[in-house]
């Protein structure tokens, strides 16, 4: 649940994450979750992830095996045995395909992601902003094949992964970005798995004690209600692979009067009210339902849901003048400088003041 | 010249092939073509190779890079070193791409390839009869992309091979087939290109001395003159990639009021005459320009044309049950026993003897 409000929208329904996750620590036992700190240095790190179409869930728990040979081809091209693995994004369903690979294997899976968040392309990982590449990476298949891709660019690991992955039928397992733990130090996001934790613990806590769920999660987000409504209209379509579209939503309560659009690209990258971005990427959107605080992924907004919107700040990697460039609204076809959301709505928690 | 012979109207134009090969001595100096005696049993071998669309000669020559680049992974990938080249098939322009990658890198290129001849199946090489797999197979593009490929059978090998390739451009180079000296000893068809030359030299030499190009082409192959007369009609189509159709030559000479068919499937598959298959695969059908000798490959067939059918005994691996049961007759869908060449037209040799 924690992960799918880093989510932002996307990342997949947080409900198989969760079913994925209990499977895979119910087959293979407590999984070794680590700060990076108790590994050396030295210590090899990959990053497991899924690719093809989107399947049927069960199918998703099977790819344990597909992951295990991707591993295997991908730590003898590199000649070095591989000593932990680590989510990607620690946004929905993918942050939890390290568990699988873990689990099996008894390596240790480093508490951190590569984004802090979900987004919606291969190549937007903090990672990159270190100079680190997928490739090489390794692919397999259900039925034993392996292919590893050590491409010039992550434009050409995408080009070239993708037709493999197709041939190879509906999903594939994969391995990519082997980094080293002191890579890791300065490159990762560290501590987003039991950020998600504390994000997810907090709802859960909500809930029990009959509080606000909303106010939980910006307190342990450090993040800004934006917006609280109704949704009046969902508009998706699919371009070039991605969901693309907006949701509308009528203010109720405080917000009585005014309308906000979130913009969304797989995940959400601008909030709107009165025709300007109030709150942009890298800067995380989360729309949570407004009586349970869970969050909800951009396939299952529909009409009427009564929803609040919450800006959370990105980590500090995104907000560098590179980090901007790389994931900032720019990116993304908006042509707007990046504003952090603290520095337009922290003013707005103190009584009195206008928004 | 010779390869061209053995590659039985398939393999590409033996005029590009000695362009190609000289290219590649004049650029990195003289070879080092060695038997395979001269290299320790434990030597790894790898077999280069060209793949995709076919191309302007010119682009075939630079794919020097692609096959060094497809080399170091595959070395990479192996965790060894690869001590030499050698050719999967000596008929046709393929049989020189090892030239380029043994000459840039200095490597010694084994006089052998692993079929005697030109096939137009990948599989299609005795190393499979050994049991030797194509993969692991890795290919480059001119950009320096590199994916290596660990498939579980052949046919996975061409379907994940096929896709990239296509990605990559117009064409990459690849090797595949790593295997030992040890191996080859047993599994390759040994002395092949010594053997290429020895073909070219007798038509070359029959040139000077005003000879009989045809006879000196049976001689040194061991080979038998099947049927001379005049090209009436050449049929092609492309079917699934491949380049099928037939030959039909009216009989002169010796053989005039007889009729000869020779069917293809890239290569020459079956000669036929009276309904009847008189040579088939594995053994080898040439066609040549009844003046020159010199080989003709099925796209440049014409009517009109003036040949020579000769059949040549293929390597006895292809003889074995095995042998017969991969790249036989029936292999092609022709429902017939093979029957060795030499089986039927070495009596006809002897003089008085009816056909």
């Amino acid at each position: 649940m924690g992960s799918a409000v880093l989510g932002t929208g996307g990342g997949g329904d947080p409900y198989l994450g969760k079913l994925a996750a209990t499977h895979w620590i119910d087959r293979h036992g407590p999984l070794q979750l680590v700060t990076i700190d108790e590994l050396p240095d030295e210590t090899l790190v990959v990053f497991p992830f899924g690719i093809g179409s989107p399947v049927p869930f069960l199918e998703r728990l099977t790819i344990t095996d597909e992951l295990v040979c991707a591993f295997k081809a991908m730590s003898r091209y590199l000649g070095r045995p591989i000593g932990a693995v680590m989510s990607a994004e620690i946004g929905g369903v993918n942050s939890v395909v390290p568990l699988a690979l873990g689990g099996r294997l008894g390596l240790p899976v480093i508490d951190g992601d590569c984004m802090g968040r979900a987004f919606p392309e291969v190549q937007l990982v903090t990672l990159t902003l270190f100079g680190h590449q997928a490739a090489p990476l390794a692919i397999a298949d259900e039925h034993g094949n392996v292919v590893v891709i050590d491409s010039i660019d992550n434009n050409w690991a995408e080009r070239l992964a993708r037709p493999v992955a197709v041939e190879m039928g509906a999903i594939a397992g994969g391995v990519a970005y082997p980094v080293t733990v002191r890579d890791l130090k300065e490159a990762a996001v560290l501590g987003s798995v039991s950020f998600a934790e504390r994000i997810g613990a907090a709802i859960r806590q909500a809930h029990r004690l009959h509080g606000d769920p909303i106010a939980a999660v910006t307190t342990v987000t450090k993040g800004f209600l934006l917006f609280t409504g109704r949704i009046v209209d969902v508009q998706r379509r699919t371009e070039q692979g991605w969901a693309r579209g907006e949701t509308r939503i009528a203010g109720a309560d405080d917000f009585s009067g005014r309308e906000m659009t979130v913009r969304f690209q797989n995940e959400h990258l601008v909030a709107i009210e009165h025709g300007q971005v109030v709150v942009s990427v890298p800067d995380l959107i989360a729309i949570l339902d407004t009586e349970r605080g869970e969050p909800i992924t951009t396939e299952h907004l529909r009409y009427g849901f009564r929803v609040s919107v919450v800006g959370i700040p990105s980590d500090p990697k995104w907000r560098t003048p590179a980090g901007i460039n790389l994931a900032g609204p720019r990116h993304f076809r908006y042509d707007i400088d990046f504003v952090p959301v603290e520095a337009r709505f922290a003013r707005v928690a103190a009584p009195g003041a206008a928004a």
